[in-house]
């Protein structure tokens, strides 16, 4: 049975009244979570939609849109969240939106709490971040016909609206750069781990140096977790290898990697820029008090914030959405990067 | 008249029919923005309730909870928004809320918002943060009587639920702290401007201070804008006073103010620590990588998100809530503010 399924299906299958059934789907019934699980359940099972255009489970529009992130680990700043914040909540306020937050729960299933705001019809929406292949957010939204849009790409197949971030040309405008200030010996520390935006970040370097003429050595090209502990290790081990093959600067695909990176070239004695290049990613706040100040990559987070919004709302309304965007980031050059300081 | 009005009054006094008045105040009218300006108008002057315990003019409960913020300059970090979001996101799911964002306009009238929310139901009450003496909001939600909890206090005589840092403890905790490492001439970098949370910082210094039989040459003490700029200026100043009078440390109010005083006094010469002593406030997130890494005092935010959000959820739900607790920051000791590294 598929397509035609009828709330009396519904409630057949689930063994619930047609009224509750009903209530339920409206978000206006508290029933036990056992009894709301066998609704849902089969309303999955029969792929129930209350009209035939599949435009979710809700009487009313909530005027919400669901976001939630990863929380940093305290002790490392979050360099995004309180830019794109207010750009997405200026912008949704703006045509009479409220942004819902939800935290991200590490159960089985990640999805559980996207499937709950969308069929309650919670939120009208959702912004969709911290992308990767395979996303099952992506799968359970568009089998649910839900709205949303993405901060970022999954499989290259895959077809969502999304607004995303250059990373391969960012990294590329990086590594060129240290190029530029006359290295030819680079390192590169990226994240271990499957991850578009990483590949993507990643693939900024090996484009660079290829476009430079210029050899990879096996041994520069590191993958490691996201964090400064990780970022000292590598570099001491970068900084280990015999003097022929020993990189005189190290790319990264993010600021926490090369915060590490100059501490362990500073304890190895280095001075940061002048003897040793090192460029981050994001443009954290704050790195430019850093010692020295670090070169990064700044994204354009108000500008993603209002395009991601302009473009959720448009889907909400049935409105005709512009094409999804991949916005370049912009090389922020200082100290950490720069042989004559 | 008051106490006493009913809606018919109200009908009356704005112009409008009973029905529209009756959906209007119940959120499911689409009316002019006139129209509705002059129903609440109307339910202002005539202190209209729509029952005798005040409980707002809600017909049914939203499940969320309001929450903004001022978001900082791009280029500056958010000390405490990750942690603090995260927190309370978490504690309002665990109870089956969810946080509601929304921007605060530079307006006129900064409660605008706010009574837009409460009236219109959109959400069941709110967390009010960035206090300060006289504040618009408490007023306004104490006269709609409608749920909130602040993150900091008000005037000494307002009477309302909070969660609070113990702002004057810290200070003074970082003060004797930089008095035990050998410092008798301590400066102090406050903000300007009218401030319960600053004046609180601030006399913690001068508690300190006394308590260790210190005298405060009246050059010590500097009020400013809390950002690098002005605390890199004000500790040059600091640092042009004749040799006997010169201080050899300081105490700020944020890690903003103590990032400028420690580039200034790395500028002058000075090694940072054993020379010259410097603490922040906030333990931003990433300071502990600074050159060198910056003494401050760290709020306990996942506890402080949590009781604010345990009390506000029992105040929307009618139950007793707990006395109002002021919590103690953590000094945390790094390179900055130690005479021996």
């Amino acid at each position: 049975m598929d397509k035609k399924a009828t709330l009396k299906d519904v409630a057949a299958k689930s063994g619930v009244s047609y009224q509750t059934v009903s209530k339920v789907l409206n978000g206006k019934a508290n029933v036990s979570a056992e009894t709301e699980r066998a609704i849902w359940q089969a309303v999955e099972d029969l792929d129930y939609r209350t009209n035939a255009a599949g435009r979710n489970l809700r009487t009313q529009a909530s005027r919400l849109i669901g976001y939630t992130w990863t929380p940093a680990p305290p002790w490392q700043p979050n360099p995004i969240l309180d830019s794109f914040l207010s750009s997405t909540i200026e912008a949704a306020d703006a045509a009479g939106y409220h942004l819902l937050l939800f935290p991200t729960h590490n159960t089985d299933d990640e999805t559980e709490t996207y499937r709950t705001l969308a069929r309650t019809g919670r939120v009208d929406g959702f912004i969709v971040a911290s992308m990767d292949y395979d996303d099952p957010r992506v799968l359970l939204l568009q089998k649910l016909n839900f709205p949303f849009v993405a901060f970022g790409r999954a499989n290259a197949d895959w077809e969502f609206p999304f607004v995303d971030v250059d990373g391969r040309a960012g990294v590329a405008a990086a590594t060129r750069h240290l190029i530029e200030q006359g290295h030819t010996r680079l390192a590169l520390l990226a994240w271990d781990g499957r991850s578009r935006t990483g590949d993507a970040r990643r693939n900024g370097y090996f484009q660079a140096m290829e476009e430079a003429g210029l050899s990879i050595n096996q041994d520069w090209v590191i993958q490691l977790p996201g964090d400064v502990e990780a970022g000292i290790e590598a570099t001491k081990t970068l900084l280990s290898l015999p003097a022929p093959q020993r990189p005189t600067a190290v790319v990264t695909v993010d600021d926490q990697l090369a915060i590490g990176a100059m501490r362990a070239a500073q304890s190895a004695g280095l001075l940061v820029g002048p003897d040793f290049g090192v460029t981050g990613f994001d443009d954290t706040p704050g790195i430019q008090h850093y010692s020295p100040p670090l070169t990064s990559l700044r994204q354009p987070l108000h500008e993603i914030g209002r395009e991601i919004v302009m473009r959720l709302i448009a889907l909400i309304e049935g409105r005709t959405i512009p094409e999804s965007i991949i916005l370049p980031p912009k090389l922020v050059v200082r100290g950490s990067s720069l042989r004559s300081q």
